[in-house]
């Protein structure tokens, strides 16, 4: 294997794997999904039809032992409900910047972690994840931020013995740029889920959804999961 | 929760949750143990005792999922034999520098990571783990070097949203230096568990069992476990 990738089964983590599968050819790549004790299964299982989809080898890990102790809206059986807004009102009304509910305590670090372990384990020289040029704005999520990622890749590079080495290939794009560059190369995103909810359709409403909209309206395209 | 503290039920781990205990008292710190799918559960039932000891809280995570790809042979039904020499010695025989065949790929950034997600959770300002000054000797293992662990800080610092420090208190102490100040603070000792194999007794032999009586030696006091 020369390429782990961090699979969500959103649009983000989707293209990432596009990405992956054109440089280095599915049998090259391992896809991990992680479980962390989210309200549905929704994006789950959309992860699996994608790495299905391109032939790319497919792990899922439960780390929802992890949070447990956390309170996060996202998580199941939490009572708070999650923002009906988009991610820009959600920081205007926390004047401008700040920790979204939404932030689940040091989950990036957890998810990248877990993927250098099996990276290092199959000896892939790379992990890719989804990261770009939004996800740092306002700094609504510690666990996105430069100085966190930067941190995160030399603790990889160190820590495997200088073997792997964390890449975001996304991350000089918007979001609107990452579907453009999906849409490229026929992201298979008619298979994505990126609602917060877990209902049968996407809720519209949540962040992520008004995220998701926001960037194929960019694009002039309909988004193909609707 | 003012203190997370990792224990794993060896002696480093130990002087370092007395160390807690000494400075924030018992109620302020939560233990947290890690199963990572190793050949034994005795270093398990270890931290279990030493954690009822000083009557902290007490955690256990599974993290074996991760290490499922890995060949090391520290982990339950490899083949490899775990090396009956020191580690200057195994060094040595890898031309002084050099990964040792029982580096686990990543597994200090993955407790280290799930120590983050935890802490933050109860809102802990502060994780102490166990390293030491001994730990970075020869490189043997990527993941117990400076550079890795001033990443892995800063990563669980910005990644926290600025709440949570890793903190190593052991760092500039030599194992000997260790167990001389865990003695002083009357650390439970003759409840941990140091040794690789899982039989009934140390085997003696080993890299961790041959440091550990290194230690005590050096002190001048038997090993209270033995």
């Amino acid at each position: 294997m020369k390429c782990l990738v961090l699979l969500s089964g959103g649009i983000d983590s989707t293209t990432c794997l596009a990405l992956g599968v054109k440089k280095y050819g599915p049998s090259e790549l391992l896809a991990v999904t992680a479980y962390y004790g989210q309200k549905h299964a929704k994006e789950l299982q959309a992860a699996r039809n994608v790495a299905a989809y391109y032939g790319v080898a497919h792990r899922e890990i439960d780390v929802s032992q992890a949070f447990t102790l956390s309170d996060c809206p996202l998580l199941a059986g939490r009572k708070g409900a999650i923002a009906h807004t988009s991610y820009s009102d959600q920081l205007a009304a926390k004047g401008g910047a700040g920790t979204l509910d939404t932030y689940v305590p040091f989950r990036n670090g957890l998810f990248l972690s877990f993927a250098a372990a099996l990276a290092v384990s199959v000896h892939a020289s790379c992990i890719y994840y989804g990261a770009h040029a939004d996800d740092a704005a306002g700094r609504a999520y510690p666990d996105c931020t430069p100085e966190f990622e930067q941190a995160m890749a030399t603790a990889i590079y160190e820590g495997s013995g200088k073997t792997c080495r964390l890449e975001a290939p996304l991350l000089q794009w918007n979001k609107a740029q990452v579907v453009r560059q999906g849409l490229q190369l026929q992201a298979p995103y008619h298979l994505t889920w990126s609602c917060y909810e877990g209902r049968e359709k996407p809720c519209g409403l949540c962040g992520t959804c008004r995220d998701r909209a926001a960037a194929f309206a960019a694009n002039g395209v309909p988004d193909p999961a609707l």
